[in-house]
C-alpha cells in the first residue's frame, strides 16, 4: 500500500521533470475542493486552478530535477489496512537551471502532500510546499 | 462533524494566544509519526518534539492574536459518514507585539492541518504553516 503511494508521489515530480501536463493532471482528484500552496503564495482551491498554475511554472521551466529526502508517510486511519488516505512529507532538494519561478528558488523545500484512494490508485487532493533554509555544507568546515 | 474539527482547529489558536501549553498537548496525538512544519524550518517529528517547539515559541510570545480567513475544511473519506481525518487550509492573519519568533513574521501565514478522529475527539497529527506574502491593503490607493 505504501509503495503505491510513493509510486504516485514519485510520478507527481517525474510530472514536473519531463513537463508531462498529461501526467499531472491524471494525478490530481478532480474536484473544486482540492488545494495546493505553491512557496510564499495563497492557497489556489480546484483542480483547474491547480492544473493551470503547473502548466505555467512548467512552462518557466527549461531544466529542473528533485532529490526527495527524508521522506514520511502515513496512511489513515493509521493502520488500517485499506486506508482511504495517506499523508506523504518531505524535503525537496532542487537542483535546476536557474531560470524557474521565484517559486522555486532557495534549493530546498519541504512539501506535505495529502494522497486519497481510489482502489489501488491513489491521487493527489492537497499539496503545501514552502521553502526551507538548508546550511551550506561548505560553511560548516570554514 | 465539520463542528467538532473546527472547534478542535480553533483550540489550538485558543492554546497559542493564552501560552496554555496543556491544552495544546491535548489537542495532539500522541505518535511518534507526528508532524509539524513551522514557517522556513524543516519539518519536527514525533509529539514530544513538536510540542517542545510550542513551548519555546509560547515563552518568546508576549500578546499573539490569531484572525483566520478562508478556512477550507475537507474530511477523509470524502462523503462519509463517520470520517477518519480532516484537513484545514487557512490563512492565519496575525497580530502580535512584534517581540515573537522570526516564524511569526510577516503578518501572515497559509496553514494546513490533518486531524484525525477518535470518537468525537479531533487532534492534529500534522501541521505545515508558511508565510506568505498579502498586499498592503493601503498600497493600493496610493
Amino acid at each position: 500500500m505504501t509503495r503505491d503511494v510513493l509510486a504516485a508521489h514519485r510520478a507527481f515530480y517525474d510530472a514536473i521533470e519531463t513537463g508531462d501536463l498529461d501526467l499531472m493532471a491524471s494525478l490530481w482528484v478532480d474536484d473544486p475542493g482540492v488545494t495546493c500552496v505553491h512557496p510564499a503564495a495563497p492557497p489556489l482551491h480546484g483542480t483547474e486552478t491547480v492544473l493551470r498554475s503547473w502548466a505555467v511554472l512548467m512552462a518557466q521551466i527549461e531544466y529542473i530535477q528533485f532529490f526527495l529526502t527524508d521522506i514520511e508517510i502515513t496512511t489513515f486511519p493509521v493502520g488500517a489496512d485499506q486506508p482511504s488516505s495517506a499523508l506523504v512529507v518531505c524535503t525537496e532538494n532542487i537542483l535546476s537551471d536557474g531560470e524557474t519561478s521565484e517559486s522555486f528558488t532557495g534549493g530546498a523545500a519541504i512539501c506535505s502532500s495529502l494522497l486519497v484512494r481510489d482502489g489501488r490508485r491513489w491521487r493527489f487532493w492537497s499539496r503545501h510546499a514552502s521553502p526551507v533554509a538548508i546550511p551550506d555544507p561548505g560553511e560548516e568546515g570554514s
